[in-house]
């Protein structure tokens, strides 16, 4: 890994790498326009981000750098809720929708549990099947392997290659489980949470970390039981109203902060779906007008850089030998209490450190 | 530092570090029992495990480590609250009915303000000045230089320091300021906060995040105003229903876990105390005879070790030439959105990596 790393000053100062001439083709294909050539092109180059190999891992950075001046013109729309709460349909039915008035649709997909069970949340072919066919949309299944930060990583870069082959609404979608939602709140411009009528009835059904984070509640099914669904909607917004008064905003945006809604709709009868995306563009306007949006993505570019050095440097230190050697033996002076926690992370930060020198 | 290292195998694997004559001297004084000797061993102990000096932390860790097998005896009870809410004389009035029963006190402060400020919460002579001229308590300012995990570090060794010294009530007590909360919550048996009764009227003034922490919540000054503290006991009350669904509790403690109370009471006229303590003791009660205070504090030792490696993890990579030759053009690059985010994170790791191995 040492060997071939792409650390070079030049490199690193941002000086374009020389392209091999695969990812040269695919980055020429990606950026041509619309068709079946670029469908396929960006199909290879998320492979190729996906990959763990080192070589293509230069590869992908490579092609990330040539791509990236073009990226960044879509509205990144995240929408997380529990099995059963009915995103595809409402993914389907939105995207159907958003093609006919002229956008082109990506829908990508984090899956926490994909990376134990080899599934997919979107690898079933048969979800969304009409707008799977049509070519103003791609849908990619969620990445399959890693940890929940690896996966959000190639979402993320996934992301990057939809918005230079010109797709302009990138749906990111996931299941409520584990912190994917955290992961799909920090790479989204707004953040959507479908929740079941009943969900006003059963507050644990509503994990208040998701809440917190939502711009967005829709009420799915709400014409199934309209008496549930308005109970549901006054829970939710005076939860929301508690949260709110919590919500992290940067100050300059605070004046004209967005102020968290709740809405019903019914994704399988079309009921509400151009309320809801009157709500989007307006939330769109408001934090493109206040800077609120140029402010979350620079924000989310930062904390996204920070977690994978964390992630990163996490890494180096678990597998260099000096700390492997005595790592188990150390952990377990800590927890019979024969040894105090920090002197502890003292002397393996030093044997890492020491490591590395000797290696 | 790497010449100085601590990091032989031997250390690492717990073989007991050769003690200088002064840190012999600290630990037979610590541990002969009460006394002004004692005392002054204390203070010179909990200096020098403060101190930034390498050869100074060598001498900690190898103090820290001796007396170790005395620690984990005492019942360590977080104390939070906002400014005004009246901190200072609660714990004053409960650390002097707790000496009569028979109880040494002692009386930590993470106070995250005071490395800005260069102050305390606990620096002032005149607070709690009973509880501090009497021997059986034992009072400390909070450190006060460096991040909240430095701060916090320092006040888990001087809470060992403590227990080793006999003191079998050791509070750690907060200002309601940043992340102290989760710092004290993250190093005591039990977490309590303090709440003045208009609390419920604003429940703006109810940090969301400090009150899911919380095992107790006192309403302290009830006698003030009655109404309003019947008030505020059912709105946490309900509130503490609400956040108690989403508590982690460790399977084989969730059984019998603790539902989390609000009590009123006046620590200026001495009102509610006993009920305090009482609640205390039988929170203790439980958790003893459950294990849930054991998991908790092996989790807490292992959490700690993390949070200091990682801590120091990134420390040495940001004190890295290799990185810091580039990091504020690869930081400004990805915030201009010239580098992707995950590209930038994996050059600066190369360099850190290829670094460590040049140097």
């Amino acid at each position: 890994m040492r060997a071939e790393s792409p650390s070079s000053p030049a490199a690193a100062a941002g000086a374009p790498a020389t392209l091999s001439p695969v990812v040269a083709g695919l980055v020429q294909d990606i950026l041509a326009g619309a068709g079946p050539r670029q469908r396929r092109a960006m199909a290879k180059a998320i492979t190729l981000l996906e990959s763990t190999r080192n070589d293509h891992r230069v590869q992908a950075d490579a092609l990330l750098t040539e791509l990236l001046p073009r990226t960044g013109a879509s509205f990144r729309l995240g929408i997380s809720g529990v099995p059963g709460v009915g995103k595809s349909t409402f993914i389907e039915t939105l995207g159907l929708s958003l093609i006919e008035q002229g956008h082109r649709v990506a829908v990508l997909a984090i899956d926490p549990s994909s990376s134990v069970s080899g599934g997919s949340i979107l690898g079933d072919k048969t979800r969304m099947e009409r707008l799977s066919m049509d070519e103003r949309a791609y849908i990619r299944p969620s990445p399959s392997s890693g940890t929940l930060g690896g996966v959000a990583e190639k979402t993320r870069e996934a992301m990057l290659v939809c918005e230079a082959a010109g797709f302009d609404v990138v749906i990111v979608e996931t299941v409520g489980v584990g912190q994917s939602e955290t992961a799909v709140a920090g790479m989204t411009d707004m953040y959507c949470l479908l929740q079941l009528p009943n969900a006003g009835d059963d507050l644990q059904a509503i994990k208040k970390g998701v809440m917190e984070l939502a711009d967005l509640v829709m009420i799915n099914k709400a014409d199934l039981d309209d008496a549930a669904a308005t109970r549901a909607q006054a829970q939710i917004t005076s939860s929301l109203r508690l949260y709110g008064m919590h919500r992290r905003t940067a100050p300059e945006v605070a004046a004209a902060a967005w102020q968290p809604r709740v809405m019903r709709l019914s994704a399988l009868k079309g009921q509400g779906l151009a309320e809801f995306w009157s709500a989007v563009t307006e939330f769109r306007t408001v934090q493109d007008r206040n800077g609120g949006l140029a402010h979350k993505r620079r924000q989310q570019a930062r904390t996204w850089m920070w977690e994978r050095i964390q992630a990163g440097l996490q890494q180096q230190f678990m597998s260099a030998p000096a700390v492997r050697q005595v790592m188990d033996e150390t952990l377990a002076q800590v927890l019979e209490g024969r040894l105090a926690a920090s002197t502890a992370a003292r002397r393996l930060l030093a044997r890492f450190s020491g490591d590395n020198t000797d290696a």
